[in-house]
């Protein structure tokens, strides 16, 4: 068990300062991100689509779920788990209570096939900043927490940011509770199979008003590190962001049978719409639009589907945008599935904002972390549900792909060490 | 137990011709194929797609299995289960051996979200066919033999009438050991969990020499009965058809991170093609070409797909016109994909040449039912693979929704009598 001791050739005063410019103590005490990252490399490894499958509640999930708690209680932390699923890991400052806490944290759930450091840095990180604090000989005067939210992803249950949207009150309990996964179990089910409560779930204010701050490190999942040259960065904005899931529905029927002439193939119909949407989003500069996940039913090789369920990712800084590139998506949709002899449905799964971080913290933490770059970043987090409700901000950690959602994301060794110092730094800024 | 009785105002001689053109007492005994479908109605419903799916040795079709030796047991039918998984109901000739056998019967498996009738239609009526039979009194000659085929839709390994390609040798045992099912299991596994040994599948010379021919009944799966006003037909031919799985291979990444313009999305490359494997089919009479099924990798919704696979159903009646289509889908689709940044493979699964059935076995069928028309069909059978080893032919009942592979497939009560008595008369003229 790891308890605070005095680095060596360190005084009190830097330490009290919270300021280390990334000294040698401080990246041998952050070692310990890299063995924590080990330590869970052959968890929920995908043999099929390669990397990792972590979906929320699945074996692989709890399995680091149990990781974190053994971590937690291996420094001493205390966790509580909310009635949303959250789990929160309290390093008390001595005398005082659980209020006015500096948070971080991310999460461990991933999409299929996902990258190894897409939340489960943030949270290795996060545990390894305490080790950095404490190595320092850092007392915090406010209490130091680490979370870990559930469903970031929304990849079992289609939602991003699940746990922190309940916690906020950003979704109703009822509509969560609702949501089912691709074999037909809904949450309130995972739910109660993992002892939780569907009555008990939803917004709640007294853990929200215990939170002064929260700091989130995540790989970062673009290029923009990369240009600049940085091993850190300051996230600036989250770009708007939503899903909605298009369903073209035709007539199902024999592939060998029908005539070509005769048939409202979905299929084609949806084929039709991808192609669209990625013309649709060349239109407006700055806009992403994405169909990864598309699913024919019946699904058989011989049979013309008759309905196909396909999900789109819309993204622009500009919310009005955003919602200018759907309109014109749904209604090219139907004009296409209508040359097909089909219809085509569209509904809203998840809508959120372009974020502006709180820019006083963003710039106090560029010049905690020896003035880190700002950037902006195309990818949701629950820091961004939580900028709503607490003064938040965002370190990102250079990935020198600059791929993510793929086993090829890639943080160096280098890089999870400053960015885990580069924490550390600003955890001890802010509960110094 | 029903046992052979004579009926009530048929002569001997009546019986022993083969011909009845339907009279009451027949369509009366064949109402068992009535009390057979609904016995089944049941098992393995589909509450997603709506239908059936009962994919091979899931516990629907297994479910079906365990009704099908109930059912033969009641009817005194002696049943062997090959080693190829075929099921074979033998009622024995008096005195005779087991050979130079009358085969009829079809496949209990279904597509996905499946209709009642493909497969299980063609079981039912063989087994209602020998309650009319023995109704009339008919003792037979040469044995009648009732035979179930394993996966003839391929709906679980992608392989069609995999039953009676093993037993003819069409498909080597190696390469149906090696295919694998959605989930990644192998045939091979599913084999030795339900008793099967691999290394004793494949071509059964010995069991083909005992059939001397096969005639199997099924649904219609287009509108050829109902222009033609007719509920019984008989088939002139098979359409040749095969599978082909495509790839596309492109780069994984974030949705929300990746500029559009650095993007090689693989569900794009898909997309495109599969429009143009409509746009290739139309160019050509006659000609089917249909992707029903797709699968992107990962699937996120918020992931650019990596890879997609997607499976192409192309039917002609000139296997060289199939050829073509086939080899200018392939070429158009490594376009699109080079287009995208993407690669693009194509992978044949089975390919079957247009079967034509016996000409005199046909005419004299059409002629035992009483002057059923004859027409082609673009669906796959078992019956086409078994027409390269035995004499075989086909009765078609009618569809008068003329759709399949689909809920909406149907049979009217009276037509699937109609055809009962029909495959009868055909069985009694070919067996007495």
């Amino acid at each position: 068990m790891k308890t605070p001791t005095t680095a060596e050739g360190r005084t009190a005063s830097d330490a009290s300062t919270g300021y280390s410019n990334s000294a040698s103590a401080d990246l041998g005490a952050a070692r310990t991100v890299l063995s924590l990252m080990r330590s869970i490399e052959d968890i929920g490894r995908d043999r099929a689509r390669g990397g990792y499958s972590r979906p929320v509640y699945g074996s692989a999930e709890l399995e680091l779920r149990s990781w974190f708690l053994e971590a937690a209680a291996q420094r001493d932390l205390d966790v509580e788990t909310d009635r949303n699923g959250i789990m929160w890991a309290w390093w008390y400052a001595p005398g005082k209570q659980r209020r006015d806490a500096v948070v971080t944290g991310s999460h461990l759930d991933s999409v299929p096939g996902g990258g190894a450091y897409d939340g489960p840095l943030g949270v290795a990180s996060s545990l390894a900043a305490i080790d950095v604090l404490r190595d320092r000989g850092f007392v915090p005067s406010r209490p130091i927490v680490v979370a870990v939210f559930p469903e970031e992803e929304g990849s079992r249950f289609g939602v991003a940011c699940l746990g922190s949207r309940l916690l906020t009150g950003a979704i109703s309990p009822e509509r969560a509770l609702a949501l089912r996964d691709g074999e037909g179990v809904t949450f309130a089910q995972a739910l109660t199979t993992q002892g939780g409560r569907g009555d008990r779930i939803g917004a709640d204010r007294d853990m929200l008003a215990r939170i002064g701050i929260f700091l989130e490190l995540h790989v970062e999942q673009g290029r923009g590190l990369i240009d600049l040259g940085a091993p850190v960065g300051v996230a600036s904005s989250i770009l708007g962001h939503g899903r909605w899931r298009l369903s073209a529905h035709g007539q199902g029927n024999h592939a060998g049978t029908t005539l070509m002439a005769g048939r409202q193939d979905a299929m084609v119909a949806a084929a039709r719409t991808v192609v669209a949407v990625r013309e649709i989003a060349l239109e407006h500069s700055g806009a992403r639009a994405t169909v990864g996940r598309l699913q024919p039913i019946p699904g058989g090789t011989n049979v013309i589907a008759s309905r196909v369920d396909f999900w789109l990712d819309v993204r622009h800084a500009e919310d009005a945008v955003t919602a200018v590139i759907v309109e014109k998506i749904h209604a090219e949709a139907r004009r296409l599935a209508a040359e097909e002899g089909c219809t085509m449905d569209l509904v809203e799964e998840s809508v959120s904002g372009t974020v502006h971080f709180d820019a006083t913290l963003g710039l106090e933490l560029s010049v905690a972390t020896g003035g880190s770059p700002m950037l902006p970043t195309g990818a949701g987090h629950d820091a961004g549900v939580l900028a709503s409700e607490v003064p938040t901000a965002m370190l990102f950690v250079r990935n020198p792909t600059g791929i993510s959602h793929s086993p090829e994301e890639l943080c160096e060794d280098d890089d999870a060490r400053l960015g885990t110092v580069a924490l550390a730094d600003a955890l001890a800024h802010h509960a110094g």
